[in-house]
């Protein structure tokens, strides 16, 4: 059998996340789909993260086993031709046959998207979130930057995640503003249940005055959920990056 | 009565074009059903220019006579609310009386937008045209400097426009590469129907090798809409800028 990595991009506002579920379609569940009108071969596929309902993916990595003889150039245009227009496979790769793309991701970077401004704009309709308030991106880059190093996010944790410890390690928290645009860039080696969320939900009561300034540190030592701040939209976050050790 | 000018930003993918129209929804009816709840007023809107059914705007200006009293800086709002979200205004100004967004339009800059890989992104869906060979920039920037000046333009107008005269200026088309993602920009006094779509077919051709490199003075000279390239399809068009001599 051999091991296939594939590279994703999707839209999540058509999907229900990415893990097979009864709702209603998610991106597993469409890739299981076009894998079989390709290879004729009922398969799991193993993703790096279960993205929420409404999350997207810029690079989204994921595995599974197949007998199929199809070269990797083959795939990505086999596998699009089936699947819906909001999802593209980017690439496939012969992986090792130990390759796990959840297991053996070593960091992965979301990015959240607020669009600032008065007004919507219709082309960022379901891909951001709309904060009229003006925000002052580098007091919110100071206060993100209380979030590196490793700390126990019980805090930053929703209820019903499944984690074995809480200790995740933050290795960049980027807060950038491009004209009406606030993105912000968090890269750690794993991330709790809707952690980027409520981290975005928290610096964004920050800045509207609800939450202090500084106050990161004591909420994340409080190790209590109900001191952050509101879990902000799925819209506005992305799985911008997964990274693995294995250059295959 | 007063002459309000609004400028629009719309995502064309769900309006069969700016005029009403028996086929479907479009901004302009979208815009004047949201005026009848705002004012009570039954009016009609005159815009800029006649979108075409898919093409996108940035800033669409049009404008519209009202009894209301309602100040310039509650428009946007007010209409917003009653609004589709795919269409959005930005702003409300109070324009003399004699404003006409049509016949008062100095220039006008339309973007076409490419993008240029061999696989679909999910995030481009109806708004660039997927080219996947791969298109020279530089050389398209200088086949398109044959489309300055003040030309003839009979073999870059569909079937079905009703210009007087098929002179217009173009000044300014630039094509710019960004990564996977190719725009051109132009500007021109005025636009024949469907005029840069088929430039952007046109050069689409020369980068394919059906058209040579060089015929685009030749295919202007023609006045033969048969010598030109194909329309290139409305989603990758954007109107970017209407521009005015007067600033109110």
């Amino acid at each position: 059998m051999r091991n296939l990595a594939l590279t994703l991009r999707f839209d999540g506002s058509a999907f229900c996340g990415w893990q097979v579920q009864p709702n209603g379609p998610t991106v597993q569940s469409e890739l299981e789909r076009a894998i079989l009108r390709v290879a004729g071969e009922d398969v799991r596929v193993t993703g790096c993260s279960r993205t929420d309902d409404g999350v997207h993916a810029r690079a989204f990595c994921c595995n599974f086993s197949t007998a199929s003889e199809l070269p990797c150039e083959r795939w990505p245009a086999a596998l699009n031709y089936y699947l819906p227009e909001k999802i593209a496979v980017l690439d496939c790769r012969e992986a090792p046959p130990e390759f796990h793309a959840r297991y053996d991701c070593r960091a992965k970077t979301y990015r959240y998207h607020i669009h600032n401004a008065r007004v919507r704009d219709p082309f960022l309709l379901g891909r951001a979130l709309l904060e009229p308030l003006p925000l002052d991106a580098d007091m919110l880059a100071r206060e993100a930057r209380d979030f590196l190093g490793a700390h126990d996010f019980t805090s930053f944790c929703a209820a019903g995640g499944s984690a074995k410890t809480m200790t995740r390690t933050v290795s960049r928290f980027d807060v950038i503003r491009e004209g009406e645009e606030v993105f912000l860039y968090v890269r750690a080696d794993g991330f709790l249940y809707n952690m980027v969320r409520i981290m975005a939900g928290t610096l964004l009561e920050i800045a509207k005055g609800r939450l202090e300034q500084g106050s990161v540190p004591g909420i994340i030592a409080a190790r209590d959920r109900s001191r952050a701040g509101a879990t902000a939209p799925a819209m506005g976050l992305t799985l911008w990056e997964a990274e693995y050790d294995e250059i295959f």
